[in-house]
C-alpha cells in the first residue's frame, strides 16, 4: 500500500484542517480527545457488517504526514504560517482500538476508537471514513455472494465498472469478504492475492473465426484457458467450437479448464452446455459464468440447478450498486477528560459518551447472542439496556463475555502482525459459524441486539439533563 | 494526478496481459485494431450523459509503462520471459479520437475510438473503462444538481462517502459536472479545484458550550465561518448562539457569512433560521445544508420555498447511488483493416464495426436534434436509420452537421490542451443551453435519438450476412 501515501494529509475535507487550524490557535492543540467510528444502518438490508479497511488504515497513520508540497498549498488557501509549521513537523502519535479486521459488526456500536490529541484525532476523520466505510461494505457484500456460491469458485470481475481507483480498496475487499480470486493485478500485486482471467470477446474477434481464436489460446496458455463462447453464437457456434478444441487438447493429454458463458440465459445455456460437454467426453471441463450476477441472481441459478462451477461477479460487487456506501461516522465521545455527546432533533442520533468498549455476549453452544458497549473500565455485563429505549432491558445469565475491541496501534506506532487477505477471510468465516443464521438470511433478517451497559446508559442520562438544564437556562 | 503512474500497466484485468501474451505469441503483435468505447444505458433513469475523465486517462496514457517490480510480479504470475522483455519497453504509441471532456452523450454512440497495435489497444481497456466509466457517472449526476440548484451554491462534500480513493475521481467530475467547490482537498490541490468547509459537530462539542465554540471559530476564520447549528438543538440553541455570535460581528464591522443546517426538516428549519436571521439584522447570513441531499430533494426543497442559499452534497453525489455504475465497455471494431463485430444473443448487443465519428445533428436554432454514427470517411448525412430496427428511419433537410469527435492523441502523444475544471464546465453549460429540456427532465426523459448511417448499415448488414453463412457452413 504505497498509494496515496505522498498526500495522506490532503486526503481530507477541508474543514478538518480548518478546525485543526481553530484547535491550534484557541490554545487546544494538547487537548486529550477521543472519537468513536461506528454506522447506523447494515447494507444490502442485511443483518451485518464485514468490518475491513483496519490495515490500509493503520499502514497510511503509520506514514501520515504532510509534504513541503502540501504546505505551500495550504498556505496558498489561507493557512497561517504559525499552523502550517505546526504541521511540517507533525505526525500521527495516537492510539487505536478497534475489532479485528473480519470481525461481524453492527449499527450503533463504537468498532474503532481514536484517543490522542485534538488536532491528530480530528485531522484523520475523513481518511478514516472513507477506507473503513467502503472496505467494510464491499466485504459485507462478497460475503453474502460466498455464503450462497458456497464452495463453487467465486471471482471479483469488477474493476473496469469500479467507482475509480477505489476498485483497488474494492478487489482487497472482496477477498476479505469471501472472493477466491480478482482480475485486478494491481490488487494482486499489492495485498498478493490470487489473480484470475483469460479472454475476452476481442480474442475471439481478432481471428478469421472462433475455433482459430479458441485453439490459438490453448497454444499460449494451455493449462489455465478458459474458452468465452459468446461473440457469436453460444449454442450453435460457442460450445461447439470449445468442445472441438477440448476434444484435440484431450487427444494430446491435456485438459480444457473451462468455458464461459456472459450473456443470455444462464440457467438454461449452463445446462445444453453440460450436456454438450459431457457428451464429448469433456466431464472435467468446468462451466463459468459472468454477466451482471449478485448474490440473488446466484441463489436463483442454483436454485434451478444450474450445473455452473464458478462466478464471475462484477459490477454488483465492486460498488455495492443499491447500497452504495456505508453510513460510517467518526463522533468525538470525551475532550479535555470530559465525555462528550451530541443531542440531535432525533433520538436515533443521540450519540454514546466517554470511553468505550464492545463486549460479544456469547451463548452455551458459543453462537453470539447480543453484543454490548461498555465503559472501558468495566470487567463484566450481566445487564444490557435498549440504547434508545432503556425500559427494554436484559438480564444475562449462563452468558460468557468476550471483549472484541482491543489496541491496535499506540502512540502512532502499528501493534498487530499484518494479515494477509486470506487470513482475515478465515477469521472471518469462523465468526460467521457462530452468528445465527436468522441474521444473516438476506430477506427480513432478524435484528441482532446491541444494548448499553449501566454504566453508560447512567452517564448518558446524566449528561443529557445537564444539557438540558444548560440549555434551558440560557433561554430564559 | 501523479498518482497510480507507480503501476498503471498493473492497473488492470489480469486478461488484457493473458490475451495481449497470447497475441504477442501468436504473431498478431503487430496487427493493427480499432477499439470503440460505448455505453449502453443512461444512468439516474436520465437522458443524456456528461463525458468525463479524457485528461486523466491521457495524462496515464502519456506515461503508460511497466516497472521493473511489475515485471517481476508478472513473472511470478507465469508470464513468459520473452513476453516480459517485450513489455519493459512497451509504451503507449496509439491514437486516441474523442468527443471533448464535458460533452453531452448518448447511449450506443462510440465517444471515444482508440487504434494502434493490436496490444497496445488491448492492455488499457480496463484502465479507460474504470476512468471514464467513473468520472462520466458522476459528472452526469452533479449536472443534474446544478441543474435544480440553480445559481445557488453547490459543493460536493462526499469524501467520507466515497468509494475509497475512487473519491479523488469524483470529486474532479463534479467539478465538471457543476459543483462550485469540493470538500476534497486532495482534489483542489491536485486539480486546481475550489475547496470549502469549516466546521464539524467535534469543534462544538470541544468546547463547553456552544456559544463559546461560535466565537472561537470566528476568532479563528472571520471571513469564511460557518457555523454548524444542529449539535444540541437547533431552534433553541445553535441559532440563537449564531444569531449572538453573528451581531458581535456585526459590532466589530464584520458580517457572519453563515449557518449550516444538517438534520431535521430542512424546509422547516430554513424558514425559521432565515427569520431569526433576519429579525436580528443578519439580513447578510446565509444559510447553507447538507444531510442526504441529491437532486430530488434539493428541488423539493426549492418548490417549498425553502430560503437555502447552498447546499453541501455528499453520498448520493459521489457514489451515484442508485445508479452505482455506468455501463460502459470497450469492443473491437476492426481488426488487421478488416471491420469486426460481436454477434450476441441479444439484437440489443450487436456491435457496430469499422472506424467510426460522430456527427451531430443540428437544428435551425441550433438545438441538437439527434447524434448519427457515421464511418469516419462520410462527409455529411442526409438518412439516418434506427441502430437495431432500421426499417424506421429518417430523411434530414435544413439541418447542420457537426463532428463531435476528433484527434486528441497522436502517437501517443496528447494532442489537445490541458483544460481546467472550470473550463470543461463551461463548455458542457454551452451544451446544456443546447439540449432540448425534455432530454433533460427526471421523469420519463425523451429519447434522443442516435441513428446510424446508410453506409455503416450495409456495412453491418453485409457482415453479419458473411458470418450467418459462415456459422451455417461450420455447422452442416
Amino acid at each position: 500500500m504505497n498509494l496515496f501515501t505522498e498526500h495522506p494529509g490532503l486526503f481530507t475535507d477541508l474543514y478538518e484542517l480548518t478546525m485543526a487550524q481553530g484547535y491550534f490557535c484557541s490554545g487546544k492543540k494538547d487537548e486529550q480527545a477521543v472519537f468513536d467510528y461506528f454506522f447506523r444502518i447494515n447494507p444490502f438490508n442485511g443483518g451485518y457488517v464485514v468490518f475491513a479497511g483496519l490495515q490500509d488504515l493503520l499502514i497510511i497513520l503509520n506514514d501520515f504526514c504532510f509534504q513541503k508540497d502540501d504546505i505551500e498549498y495550504l498556505h496558498s488557501q489561507g493557512f497561517k504560517r504559525e499552523f502550517l509549521d505546526f504541521l511540517t513537523n507533525f505526525k500521527f502519535r495516537g492510539d487505536v482500538f478497534s475489532v479485528r479486521e473480519g470481525e461481524i459488526v453492527f449499527p450503533n456500536e463504537p468498532v474503532v476508537r481514536v484517543e490522542g490529541n485534538l488536532i491528530e484525532t480530528q485531522v484523520i476523520e475523513t481518511l478514516l471514513l472513507n477506507i473503513l466505510n467502503f472496505q467494510s461494505l464491499i466485504a459485507t457484500k462478497a460475503s453474502r455472494i460466498r455464503k450462497v456460491a458456497g464452495d463453487r469458485f467465486f471471482v471479483d470481475f469488477g474493476l473496469r465498472r469500479a467507482q475509480g481507483f477505489g476498485g483497488l480498496q474494492a478487489s482487497r475487499a472482496a477477498g476479505i469478504g469471501g472472493a477466491d480470486a480478482t482480475s485486478n493485478v494491481l490488487a494482486g500485486y499489492l495485498y498478493n492475492m490470487p489473480v484470475s482471467g483469460t479472454q475476452a470477446h476481442s480474442w475471439i474477434q481478432s481471428f478469421e473465426n472462433e475455433l482459430t481464436a479458441f485453439r490459438k489460446y490453448v497454444e499460449t496458455d494451455p493449462l489455465n484457458a478458459v474458452l468465452l463462447v459468446d461473440t457469436y453464437d453460444t449454442l450453435k457456434s460457442g460450445i461447439p467450437n470449445a468442445t472441438i478444441v477440448g476434444q484435440e487438447m484431450k487427444d494430446k493429454g491435456n485438459q480444457l479448464k473451462g468455458i464461459r458463458l456472459d450473456s443470455g440465459d444462464l440457467a438454461y445455456l449452463s445446462k445444453k452446455a453440460r450436456k454438450m460437454l459431457d457428451e464429448n467426453g469433456l466431464q472435467e471441463t468446468k462451466i463459468f459464468a459472468s454477466n451482471q450476477l449478485d448474490e440473488y441472481v446466484i441463489q436463483s441459478l442454483i436454485q434451478q440447478g444450474a450445473p455452473i462451477d464458478g462466478f464471475g461477479v462484477g459490477t454488483r460487487l465492486i460498488t455495492g450498486m443499491d447500497s452504495g456506501s456505508l453510513d460510517g461516522v467518526y463522533k468525538l465521545s470525551m475532550n479535555n477528560h470530559i465525555p462528550r455527546l451530541k443531542l440531535s432533533e432525533s433520538k436515533e442520533k443521540l450519540t454514546l459518551p466517554g470511553r468505550k468498549k464492545i463486549i460479544r455476549i456469547i451463548d452455551d453452544n458459543g453462537f453470539f447472542y447480543a453484543d454490548t458497549v461498555a465503559l472501558d473500565d468495566e470487567k463484566s455485563i450481566d445487564q444490557i439496556f435498549h440504547p434508545i429505549y432503556p425500559d427494554k432491558n436484559l438480564r444475562l445469565k449462563n452468558f460468557r463475555n468476550e471483549v472484541i475491541t482491543g489496541k491496535v496501534m499506540g502512540s502512532g506506532k502499528i501493534l498487530i502482525n499484518n494479515e494477509s487477505i486470506t487470513e482475515i477471510n478465515e477469521y472471518l468465516s469462523l465468526r460467521l459459524d457462530k452468528l445465527p443464521v436468522e441474521h444473516q438470511r438476506f430477506e427480513n433478517p432478524h435484528i441482532y441486539k446491541v444494548g448499553i451497559s449501566k454504566s453508560l446508559l447512567d452517564l448518558r442520562t446524566k449528561i443529557v439533563k445537564e444539557w438540558g438544564e444548560k440549555i434551558a437556562s440560557e433561554n430564559t
